[in-house]
C-alpha cells in the first residue's frame, strides 16, 4: 500500500479529537463528528467555538462521508458550518440523525444534505473504509463507537462511552463486538479520556432511581427537575419516578420539549399514557401531584431555572414547598454561575437538591477501571487517548501502560498533530492547523487575538474619549469634551473630569501651537491623561483623542 | 440587661460571616476578622472585594477591639481598609499577628495600630466581652476559635477549623476547651460550613506524607512543589519529605519566602540545618537533589508556575525530567485557569502531579462528620452556620437538625441580617447594608452596577466611535471618521466600515439639515449604524457619535 493512513484530531479548545477527527488515506478521507465547544470565561463575547477545519476544506473533495457518533452538541454543534462547505453524506443512528435534522433545518441546509441512517450493528463502506457501528452506553441514547477497517488495519474508536451494566434503556455496551474486534487484531484503539483522573468505575445510571425515590418521598409540594435537554435517559428516569409516586409530568423549555418529542417518536422515550401533560395543566394540579422538568443546570440567566431563581419567569413562579433537583454537574468553568443560581433559589425559599447533597446525577463517561476493561477487551497494538484535555490524555496513557500497552505504542498528541500508520507502526507526523475558531454573532473566525485583547482591556478599565476642537493655530477652541464608559461612575467623578479637562488644556497650552503633527498632539494629550488617571485611581482606561480643526 | 446582644455577619460575596462578623451590645462592639475575597469571573476589572462595613463605621467609637482568628487573606486582607478608619486594638496569635504586621507596614499603618498578641488558651476582656482563644487545626498554624462570654451568654465561634488527629504541628484542636464550654452552657455555636456538602471526615494532613514519599521516590529529576504562600504546614511537610529523600529545598516567590521567614522566626516552621538553600544554589545542584517550592496553584499567569508553563520565567526554566506537584485545589472559579496551566506544563514536557492523580492536598475545613462532632462537643442551645455560601449553610443546618438541634433554634441568614439574643432566645432582627464593595486600583466602592454593566457590554462586542464634522446647515463637512475597538478586526473590515460611512452619510442626507437637535442627529446616526452592524455581524457594539460643528 503506497499511502500511509493519516489520523488527525481536530480543534476545539483543550479537548483533543472530541469535536472532530479526520481519517485520511491517499485520495480519500472520512470525518468523525462535527461539534462545538462553549467558550471559556476569558473568551469575552464569544458565542461558541468550532474546530479550525481549513485542512479538511483544502481537500474537501476527498471527504467520502461524515460519521456522527452521538447527538451531543460537542459532537454535532458544528455540523452547519461543515455542511455549508463540504458535500458528503452524514451517517448517524436514528436519534442522532433526528437531532441533526433539527439543526440542518434551522440552518436551511436540510434539503441539500444526504443523511444516511445506520443502526448499531450495521456496517457501511465509506470510500476505502469499512465502518462498523457498535452500541456504547453514554448519557444520551443511541450512541455508537466505530470499528474502522482501513487499508492500514482495524482501528477502534470508542466514541463517548461508559460500561453501564444497568442502563436506563436496558442496552449495554456491545462487549461481544469489542471482543470480536480483538480476535481480528486491532491496530489501534482511540478511547474516551474524559474521566481518566477518576479512579474506579462510573456509577450506573440506575443509582439515580433510589435517589429520586427518596426525593419524591420527601417532597412536600411540587418537584422541579433540571437537566440537560439532551439527557433523554434522565427524562425517562424522572418520568418513571413520577409514575411510581403518582405524579404527572410536564416538560418546559423548547429544546427539551423538541428532544423529548423526537425521542418519543423514534422510540427512545417510553411515556405511559397520560403521564406527560401540558405545563398549564400541570400548574392547575395539586402541587404534590406534579413534576416539572426543565433546563438551566449551568446557571444560564436566560434559562427557566435562571429566571425562577430571580423571580423573572413569566409562565410560573416558585411557590411554597417547591423542591428543585439539579440532575447534572456544572460543566468546568460554570461552577460559579451554578452555585450562584442554587443560592438564589434557596434565598427564594425553595428546597434544592444536587450532587453531592444527593446522588441525583452520574457521569456519562468511563472512569479508570472501565478504561482498563476496554483496553483488555480490544487488545490493541497501539493506543491513542482522545476526548479530553492533555492532562486527561496523559493520565489515560499512564492507565494504558499500567495494563500492559508498551509506552512506545502510545501516542499522546494534541489537535492538529498527524498520526501515521505504516506497516502496523504508529508514528507522529507533521502538524497542521488544528486549533479553534471563534464564532461571534454571524462572524466565524473574524475575531482573533488582537480583538480579544481589546475586549480584555475594555473589560478591565473601560475607556475614555477626548474630543478636541482646535483652531488653526493649534489652540483649543473650547473645553475638551470627555466621554467615558466602564471606567468610573461618571456622576461621582465630575470633579476629576473637570481637573482632567484642565490638564488637557494645560498640556496643549505648553505645546503652544508647536505640535509637529496631530499625532504628536494626540500623544501628548493621551500621555498626560493616562498619567493623571493612574495617579488618581491606579486604573488605565483606553484613551482615544479626536482632533477636530474648526 | 436592657440591651440585646446583636450579632451580624458582614459582606464578601456569597460567603456568610467569613470576612467579618460584628458583635454588638449597647454601646460596645467587637469585630471578628477583616478579610477580602477575590472577584468572580464576571466581576470585570475588579482587584478584590471587601465587606461593606459602613454600619460599623457609623458606630466606630463603639468598637472595643478587632479579633483576627487566623492569617488567611479572607480573614485578614481587608485590615488596611478597616484600620484606616477605625481606632481599636487588634488581637491575634503570634503567627497571625506577624502576617498582619506585614500588611500594616505595607499600608504605612503599623505605627498607629495597637497589636495585642494572644495565645491559644488566653483570655482577654474586650469591653463587655470575655474572649477565650482556643486552638483549632486549619491549613495555617496558630488558628483559633473563640469562646465569647457576652452579657447574653456564652457564644462559641469555631473559626475556620478541622479536627485533624495528626496535624503537621502535632497540635490538635482543643477538645477539652470545647467540652468545658458545653459544661458552662453554650447559648450559641457559630460554625464553619465550608465543606457542609462533603460527607464523612476530612483526611488528616498526615495522608499527604506517603503521597509525597511516592512522588519523591519516582521523580527522576527536580521536584517543584506549588502551594499557597500561607500554607506553612505544607512547606513543613515538603521540607520533611526533602530531608527524608536527601534533597535540599529552595523557596521561590516573595510572599512564600516572607511567610516562611516569619513562621521560622516565630517557631512555626522547623528547618533542619542547611536544608533551606538559596535558589541560585539549588539551580546548581544535581536535579535529583533539589526541591523547589513556589506559588501559582491557581493558574495566575504572573506567578512563577504560570510563567514556567509558558517559558517566561527569568531565573530558571523547566528542564528535562522535572516533576511538578500542585499541592492545592482550585479555588472555585479558577478551575479553567488551573487546568490550562497543567496542560501547558505537560505540553512543555513536565510530569505533573495533582489531586486526584495523587492525594497531594487535603482541605483545611471540617466535613459533615466533624461538624456533627463539634455540635456534640459544644451542645449549643442555638446554632448558626457561618463561613460558606447559602447552600453550605442550608446543608449545615440540615446536619445540625440531624444531630438534634431543634429547627427553631437554628438561624440560616445572609450577610447584613442581624441576629438578636434575648433571654436565651435567638431571633432574626432587621437588615443592615451587608453586601460587598469592589476595590479597583485605588478606588474603593466607586465601581457599582452601572459601570460593571458598561464593562460587560464592552467585553461582549466592543465599541464604535463616529466622529462627525457638520457645517451650519446640518450637512456633513467631510467623511465621518470611524474608530472601533473590541468589535471586529479592523484591517479585515475596511469594506464594511466604508459602507458604514456611506450609511451614515445617507442617513444625514435624508434628514436634509432638518434634525431638530444634535441629539436627534446623533440618535438617527446611531440607530442606522446599530441596525447595519447587526445585519452584517449579529453584534451590537456600543456606539458613540460626536458631532462637531465646523
Amino acid at each position: 500500500m503506497a499511502h500511509k493512513l493519516r489520523l488527525i484530531p481536530l480543534g476545539g479548545l483543550g479537548e483533543i479529537g472530541k469535536n472532530m477527527m479526520l481519517f485520511e488515506h491517499g485520495d480519500d478521507a472520512l470525518l468523525v463528528d462535527a461539534g462545538l465547544m462553549f467558550p471559556e470565561n476569558d473568551m469575552l463575547g464569544i458565542d461558541y467555538i468550532i474546530p479550525d477545519f481549513r485542512y479538511v476544506l483544502e481537500r474537501k473533495d476527498k471527504v467520502r462521508g461524515i460519521v456522527v457518533t452521538h447527538g451531543h452538541e460537542d459532537h454535532t454543534g458544528a455540523i452547519k458550518h461543515v455542511m455549508q462547505q463540504i458535500d458528503a453524506p452524514i451517517y448517524a443512528t436514528p436519534l442522532t440523525r433526528g437531532l441533526l435534522e433539527v439543526k440542518l433545518r434551522d440552518a436551511r441546509l436540510f434539503d441539500r444534505v444526504t443523511l444516511k441512517t445506520v443502526n448499531a450493528g450495521d456496517s457501511e463502506t465509506i470510500g476505502p473504509f469499512g465502518v462498523e457501528f457498535f452500541h456504547v452506553c453514554h448519557s444520551i441514547p443511541d450512541g455508537v463507537g466505530l470499528g474502522l477497517t482501513t487499508p492500514a488495519g482495524l482501528i477502534v474508536h470508542s466514541g463517548d462511552f461508559k460500561f453501564d451494566h444497568t442502563p436506563v434503556d436496558g442496552w449495554p455496551t456491545d462487549y461481544a463486538k469489542l471482543a470480536e474486534f480483538s480476535g481480528r487484531g486491532v491496530l489501534a484503539l482511540l478511547s474516551d479520556s474524559t474521566n481518566a483522573d477518576k479512579a474506579g468505575w462510573t456509577p450506573s445510571e440506575a443509582v439515580i432511581d433510589p435517589a429520586f425515590d427518596e426525593v419524591f418521598r420527601q417532597a412536600p409540594g411540587r418537584i422541579l427537575v433540571a437537566t440537560f435537554a439532551s439527557l433523554i435517559s434522565r427524562i425517562q428516569q424522572v418520568l418513571n419516578a413520577a409514575y411510581r409516586h403518582g405524579r404527572k409530568m410536564a416538560l418546559v423549555g423548547a429544546s427539551m420539549v423538541e428532544n423529548a418529542k423526537m425521542a418519543q417518536k423514534l422510540g427512545y422515550l417510553t411515556v405511559p399514557e397520560g403521564m406527560l401533560i401540558p405545563t398549564d395543566e400541570a400548574l392547575r394540579l395539586a402541587p404534590a401531584k406534579v413534576v416539572i422538568m426543565t433546563t438551566g443546570t449551568q446557571g444560564e440567566p436566560s434559562s427557566i431555572l435562571g429566571r425562577l431563581s430571580e423571580g423573572r419567569n413569566r409562565q410560573f413562579d416558585l411557590i411554597a414547598n417547591d423542591t428543585i433537583v439539579l440532575s447534572s454537574h456544572p460543566v468546568p468553568g460554570n461552577e460559579e454561575m451554578v452555585h450562584r443560581t442554587i443560592n438564589k433559589l434557596l434565598r427564594r425559599g425553595a428546597r434544592v437538591i444536587y450532587d453531592p447533597i444527593a446522588p441525583v446525577h452520574v457521569s456519562g463517561h468511563a472512569s479508570a477501571e472501565e478504561m482498563k476493561l476496554l483496553i483488555h477487551l480490544v487488545k490493541p497494538r497501539n493506543f491513542i487517548p482522545i476526548h479530553g484535555e492533555l492532562r486527561h490524555l496523559t493520565q489515560h496513557a499512564a492507565i494504558a501502560r499500567e495494563v500492559g500497552v508498551p509506552a512506545d505504542n502510545i501516542a499522546v498528541v494534541e489537535n492538529g498533530t498527524v498520526l501515521e500508520f505504516e506497516n502496523g507502526r504508529l508514528s507522529v507526523g507533521d502538524r497542521i492547523p488544528g486549533g479553534y475558531v471563534y464564532v461571534d454573532g454571524s462572524g466565524v473566525g473574524d475575531i482573533g487575538p488582537s480583538v480579544m485583547r481589546e475586549r480584555e482591556a475594555l473589560a478591565q478599565d473601560g475607556f475614555v474619549i477626548v474630543n478636541l476642537r482646535v483652531n488653526k493655530t493649534g489652540k483649543l477652541a473650547d473645553k475638551p469634551e470627555i466621554i467615558s464608559r466602564g471606567f468610573v461612575f461618571v456622576r461621582d467623578a465630575e470633579e476629576m473630569f473637570a481637573t482632567a479637562q484642565e490638564q488637557i488644556a494645560a498640556a496643549i497650552d505648553r505645546l503652544n501651537g508647536a505640535a509637529a503633527s496631530p499625532q504628536a498632539l494626540r500623544d501628548r494629550v493621551q500621555q498626560s491623561l493616562s498619567d493623571f488617571f493612574y495617579a488618581e485611581l491606579k486604573r488605565r482606561p483606553m484613551i482615544f483623542t479626536l482632533i477636530n480643526e474648526v
